[in-house]
Formats: structure tokens, C-alpha cells, sequence
């Protein structure tokens, strides 16, 4: 019950136990065109180049940076969370020249704050998480596509703590590229990021394998414009993903087959059914903290549907809690990083844990074990809160 | 029955449908070390770090590159098949200044031609695959260590190709970087890259951690030596497996359930024993297609256990014999690229496939589809010859 990774579905466990194919058969290509359809379904979006980068969703975050960005481009990066301070890190690497807006953690940007930074720093892409899960908030992105079109900056977000459990649609965004990951809402392992591109976004890629072939004049121009990784170059990759099929990495088919079946998943329970379930579930475990009489950290009004901050009341030891939640009742939650480290913890409701009894258990066992340290607790008030949300549901 | 990835042993399947653990549960990071410790015995050495990178075997290669050279540092490459150009791709994308020998297709080089080389250019890094796949032979290493260690050279292999079929050991040929896959004859799926470090090279790789946290003078220094990648810096990868157990990506909990257990298969078996098992098979299958009448390709006597390349008869359609032996036997075959594309096949006996039974039906379909597509064949003389092979060993 932690903020990711969580436990997997069994349906995809058992997808991932599936006898390997070769990388050209029909049944493997078949299968990655299907991954390429259900993808699209998932992230909302009409994207030719919907596929999988082989990595954990870091990876899929490094494919879509070192790819657009070119050394010297300007970032925007807004950091409203520990992920943030990634995105930035991560574009620096590739030669980026980063701006940065900071919010308090917990807090998220107003359009007005961040279309101000546009203009001030005119960037070739805009670089924001949507969930951070560090903070449990998710920066609203509604009105940023329309800043960005106006702009003329490429708009790139990760939703890797996000989708699945809260709305998101690529397309209706304006998003030119959008990445995630298997480990929370989706119920699977890490190790493999989906990703989606915009044709925009595709020909910024492109473009720049077309100066590797020699169009462009000078070597220093190459040596610029060149995208810097070969395990990370989206243009090889949309070629392997494509009707080309150039070789390129040898694809990863278990975690193919795994994050296959998280998509199908999704897809059967329906996108908003799967939203609604989580809206349901991070109620209800909301309100159990609360009804426990804990405190919670972050603007609620913000808050992921999946994952809810906890501050750790005075009296405990918050490491000696969650200690004793793992070992003796099986239950893990999260601890935070950075400002927030040592005082919240973060307890998840995703993917194939946002379940009524997954909810109800953690409550019940956060109550016994806060009693045993010596907390104040409202006996049965986080069950019985929970149990009020979902009665109110019916 | 291609040259990789293959059929994964049903155990590594099994073991990887188990349930998930949080990344920092006790279980998970005993799991993680006892991983580096089982690696330790595949790769024959003492290298405290032994770890995975969470990706396909290539993502293994750019970490051990980009991680070890910094932009300029002279890189000497040995070609001598299509993984080489790879090493060479890799090497220039991360900066370095790199320096080629070739070779023919299906040869190696002598320990002289490496040497002269060395000399010549100066590099700070040897970087040479150790099997290569494509033309199915492997450079022999046993005498560059000491070249390597005389001239101040660090020196880094590839063996994703030949790990477990083939005789090797790290310490003993006095390496510093050996980057491997699970899919050849370690029998389990693309997607996560073994890899183990010397001490010295390890110095290298903290060193650059060290100017990053600001120990350098100017700004162009640090932006020349600081690692290019996030995903890939080796530094903050070490922290991650080590006591540190500082957070960097969320570990592949599946991908590290599949590689203990091919670890632990290998370790069972006793590494002399894969070795020999894949010598038998290997020449069970090499007499095979030469008792059918077909010609190899590649020198002999540095050819891999695990894979042979045999060229395709004048008669028949390479593509068209492939594809039946797919779609009619349920036999898969392999292709090959650049300068062999269309003229041979290579067919592996490697992990779960090295097995008698796996060969003899090879050989019998093989046959009987080259037969029906009108090349001349031997009757009954490829299975023959294996059968003479087993016998023989017995």
C-alpha cells in the first residue's frame, strides 16, 4: 500500500510467465502492434509513435529529453516536487540550458505563473510532471497546451504516478510527448515506459536523424544536433516499433507481454471506470486517515486520486510504524524524500491494490499499530469513515 | 532456434510471475544482493560491483560507456562484426574520440594487431565484444588483459552473446567492465543487463561523481567530465545497490526475479558444466548442418559453442526456408545483417534450447524443408551426425 511499486495483478504476473517468441516473428510483431493500439487507448491520443521504451519510467523520461532537446535548447522546467528536480537533472545532462519556477511542496503552478516563465525564458519545451507522487499533488494541465501552441514550445509530461487513476487525455491536452510506467495505477512491474509523441514532436525527433545522415555541413553541427544516447534514440526506435522494423534493441518480451496486460486490463475495465474506482478507493482512505484523526499533507484540491500523504503524529517513530506494519501485519507504506522526509508517510490506493479490502485492512492495522506506539487514535474512526464513503457511493 | 533471444528456461518464466515487493522491503534488497552475489559466480569475480542494469543487454554497453568515458577521451575499438560498429556508435555518441580496427567478417584479431593499435592510439578505454553474434566467432581475450594493464588501458567486454556457453572469467583475464544479456545462453528474456566492475574502473566512474558535487573548478570542466545520462550514470547506480541504497530508479522487481533465477540456474548447473553442455550441442548441431551437406561460415576455431552461421545453398530462397520452418515446424531460425544479410542463417543451441532433442529436430525439419524447396541434401545424414556426436561424448 505504498506509493509504487505495489503489488501487480495477477493477470499480468501470469502474462509475464508466457513462453518467449523471436523478435521478427509475426507473433511478436503482431504483438507489438497491439501494444502500439492499446497504448493509444490508454494515454487518449491518436499518436502513430505510441510504444514501449525498455527502462523504468526514468528511462522513458531520458528517451523523450535527450531526443527533443539537443545541447543548448532551452527547458522549462516547473519543480513542485522531488520528480521535478529529475526532469531538470535529467535535461541538463542532455546539454540543456534548464529554467527553473519553484512552488512548496504539496502546492501546484497556476497557467498565469508558468505562461509568465514561457515568456521570460522562451523554451523549446516545456518539462512538468503531472503527479508527483513525492508530494501527492498533480499539476492541473488543462489550460498549458493552448499557453504552449501560442508560444511555440513543445509540451512534455510525465504521468508515470498518474495514469489510470486520475483523467488524462493526451490529445485533449495538446501534448507533444507524454511518458509513464507500469508500477503504480497500472498494476505491473517496473521496467517498461510506455510512451506517446506527437507528429510534432516526431519531426523535431526525426529531424534530427536526418542532420546524423550527413545533411547537415560542419562536424560541430553533427556533434550538436546528434542525439546523444543510441539506447535512448527515439528515432531508431519508432523505426524497430515501425513498418521498417530496423533492428535496433533486442525488445524486452516479458516486460512487453507484462505491460500488455496492464493495457488490456485498463482498457476491458474502461478508462473512466478505472479513474472512478481509484476516485472511490482514495477516498475512502482519505477519509479513514482522517477519521483516524491523522493529519494530511498537500492542497487536497489537487490531490492524485491514488496516493494520500499522512503526517506522522509527534508521538511515534514513523519508520518504527511502518517497521512494524510490514513485518508483523504484511502492509507496506511509504515513507517521502527531501522536505518531507521523516514527516508523511504515503499510503497508495492503485492499480491492482485500490480495492475496498486493501483499504479496509490497511486502516484497521495502521489503528492497532499507531495504538501500540502510544498515538492518539479515533477507535474505529478510520474504518468507519471509510465504510462511510463507500456507503455514500451506493 | 535463432541466435537470440531463444526460449527462456519455464523455471526463469515461473520465477518471474511471482508477486511484487516494494523496492526497499527487506525481502526485495536481500533479493538484490543476493543477485550481485550469484553474479559474482557467473561472471568469475570478486568485484563488489556486480549488479543489473535495468534494461535490454545494449542498455548495459551505453552505461559501462558513458559511465567510463567522459567527451574526448580516446576509445579503441576492434570491429570485427555488427556488435563492434555498436561499441564504435555507442563510443562517439557519449563523445569520445574513437579509434577503429577492422577485420573481416567471421575472423579475429591477434593479440599483436590489438596491441600495435594501443600504441598507436593511446586510448583510455578498450572496448571489444567478446562473441559476436553476427558472425558467430569470438575474439579471444586471455592475452589483453596484460596488454591492456601494461599500456594504462582500461579494458571493457561485451558478452551478451556468449556468457554461460562459452569459457570466460573476468578476474582471470584481468577485465574492468563486462556488460552481459540474459537471452543467449543465459536462458531468460531480453530486458535486463548484467554487469560487473573492477575497482579501478569503479575509481573512474566515482571520480566524475566526485566534480560533479562540485569538487572541479569551472563550469566547462564539470559539464565536460559529469556523466551525460541519469539512467545510465553507474555512480548513482552503485549507491543504489550498495549499503547506500540511495534512491535512483525503482528497480525491475520482475526482470531482477528472472535474472537471480537464471543466475541461480547457472550456478546449479556449475558453470564448467553450461560450458560443456553448450560445447556438445554446439558441435552436435555444427556436424548436423555439415552432414547435410551445407557449408559454415566463420572461422571454426574461434567459433562460439552456442550459434552457427551456415551459408544458404544457391537453390533455395533463405527468407522463404525460414518462414516454413516457422510457420509449419514452429522452428524459428535466424537472419543476419550487413555484409552476411541473405547469404547464411544462423541457428543457436543456446540456454533451454542447448538439448539433444531441440537438435535432432532442427536437423530433421531443416532437412525436410530444404528438401521440398529442391536443395540437395544428404538423407538422413544431418541427424546422423549429431547422433555420431552424442555418441561419441558418451
Amino acid at each position: 500500500m505504498g506509493p509504487g511499486p505495489i503489488n501487480a495483478d495477477p493477470r499480468v504476473l501470469r502474462a509475464m510467465s508466457a513462453q518467449l517468441v523471436g523478435q521478427y516473428d509475426p507473433a511478436m510483431t503482431a504483438y507489438m502492434n497491439e501494444t502500439m493500439a492499446l497504448y493509444r487507448e490508454v494515454f487518449q491520443t491518436r499518436n502513430e509513435q505510441t510504444l514501449l521504451i525498455d527502462g523504468t519510467s526514468r528511462a522513458g523520461i531520458e528517451a523523450a529529453i535527450v531526443s527533443l532537446v539537443a545541447p543548448g535548447d532551452r527547458v522549462l522546467v516547473p519543480v513542485f516536487g522531488r520528480f521535478g528536480h529529475l526532469l531538470r537533472e535529467i535535461a541538463e545532462r542532455a546539454g540543456a540550458e534548464v529554467h527553473v519556477i519553484e512552488r512548496e511542496w504539496g502546492t501546484v503552478f497556476t497557467d498565469a505563473e508558468i505562461e509568465a516563465a514561457i515568456v521570460e525564458t522562451r523554451p523549446k519545451l516545456l518539462a512538468v510532471v503531472h503527479g508527483d507522487t513525492s508530494t501527492t499533488v498533480a499539476q492541473p494541465l488543462e489550460g498549458l497546451g493552448a499557453i504552449c501552441d501560442k508560444h511555440g514550445v513543445l509540451f512534455y509530461t510525465d504521468v508515470t504516478a498518474s495514469l489510470g487513476g486520475n483523467a488524462f487525455a493526451t490529445d485533449a491536452l495538446g501534448l507533444d510527448a507524454v511518458t509513464a510506467g507500469l508500477q503504480k495505477c497500472l498494476g505491473g512491474p517496473s521496467g517498461s515506459a510506455p510512451a506517446t509523441f506527437s507528429a510534432k514532436a516526431v519531426d523535431v525527433i526525426n529531424g534530427r536523424k536526418s542532420i546524423e545522415a550527413g545533411i547537415a555541413g560542419s562536424d560541430a553541427e553533427i556533434a550538436t544536433t546528434r542525439i546523444r544516447s543510441n539506447y535512448f534514440d527515439l528515432a531508431m526506435i519508432f523505426d524497430y516499433w515501425g513498418e521498417k522494423r530496423l533492428n535496433h534493441h533486442t525488445e524486452a518480451t516479458t516486460m512487453l507481454y507484462g505491460a500488455r496486460e496492464c493495457a488490456r486490463l485498463l482498457v476491458e475495465e474502461g478508462l473512466d471506470a478505472a479513474v472512478e474506482r481509484h476516485r472511490l478507493h482514495g477516498a475512502a482512505m482519505l477519509a479513514g486517515v482522517q477519521g483516524l484523526g491523522l493529519e494530511v499533507f498537500g492542497d487536497l484540491a489537487v490531490k492524485m486520486n491514488n496516493v494520500v500523504a499522512v503526517r506522522i503524529p509527534d508521538a511515534v517513530n514513523g519508520d518504527a510504524v511502518r517497521g512494524e506494519l510490514l513485518e508483523d501485519f504484511g502492509i507496506e507504506i511509504g515513507t517521502s524524500f527531501g522536505p518531507l522526509h521523516g514527516k508523511v508517510w504515503r499510503i497508495g490506493t492503485m492499480g491492482y491494490n485500490a480495492r475496498k479490502d486493501a483499504v479496509l485492512t490497511t486502516l484497521a492495522s495502521l489503528e492497532q499499530v499507531l495504538r501500540r506506539h502510544g498515538a492518539a487514535v479515533v477507535g474505529g474512526g478510520g474504518v468507519g469513515a471509510a465504510y462511510d464513503v463507500y456507503e455514500d457511493a451506493k
